[in-house]
């Protein structure tokens, strides 16, 4: 375990008034991560980052997460050419989420399916059981020619 | 345990195309949950949802979390008269993550500090140390007035 890049949590009183970051991972070292689109406010998608995404993310002005599926340092969209700036950090009153407000490069896509959002589909009641209504809207770009066989 | 109100998951593939609701609850029965003005799309909180707080939002349209420091269900602004009415609920793409459209009642404030979103601080570098920048916007509640000594 390599020392932490930001000072201990304090009290839950402090870490809603203090002025320095002070990130409360939880026990697997994680923090939510939420990311807007900057111009519009969309909801692009939600991610973890652990003490070095975080730290990567400040420093570099690109989002970085941690990848629970593959366990490793993800920086979002090299793969696909969709890297994100990153134009505004905020955290929450108890400095367990982070929120990104940023711009995505190249087509534009966040979601690994190719939608602009990862959250592409609503959810409707019919009939008394929730069914998900997506979205009439075509990916901006096709998976199988990114990402081959990998998704 | 009782029996869970929502299908068990499918694969991940089936999870991106499905037209079911199947929540991926994590090893702790709980998926993320992002809560955003309805009006202007400013994010409010996150918080987490376990089975039956997220059943008894789509069933209520009135927002329902899983309270992890008190360990129960939480139906939101109860007690301050700030609850949330769900204009839309969307899901992601492995069905792991909530997002709720809501208007909030009574004083419009969604955080315990008053905050009208809890996320009221901005992260910003000064000479290489992360810091927060507190908005210059008065709290909508005086928390003491509503919980007394419970925060």
């Amino acid at each position: 375990m390599t020392e932490s890049k930001f000072p201990p949590p304090p009290d839950k009183k402090e870490l809603e008034t203090n002025r320095e970051l002070t990130p409360r991972f939880d026990k697997d070292g994680l923090v939510t991560a939420i990311v807007t689109d900057y111009e519009n406010g969309e909801l692009l998608m939600v991610a973890h980052m652990n003490d070095e995404a975080l730290a990567k993310t400040i420093a570099t002005g690109q989002s970085h997460f941690w990848s629970r599926s593959r366990q490793e340092l993800w920086h979002k969209g090299v793969t696909s050419g969709t890297t994100q700036k990153v134009h505004e950090i905020r955290t929450d009153c108890d400095q367990d989420a982070i929120w990104l407000k940023v711009s995505v490069e190249g087509s534009g896509a966040t979601c690994h399916t190719g939608m602009k959002s990862c959250f592409y589909r609503s959810v409707e009641l019919k009939d008394g059981k929730a069914i998900l209504v997506r979205d009439k809207i075509d990916p901006l770009f096709d998976p199988a020619e990114i990402y081959g066989n990998k998704t």
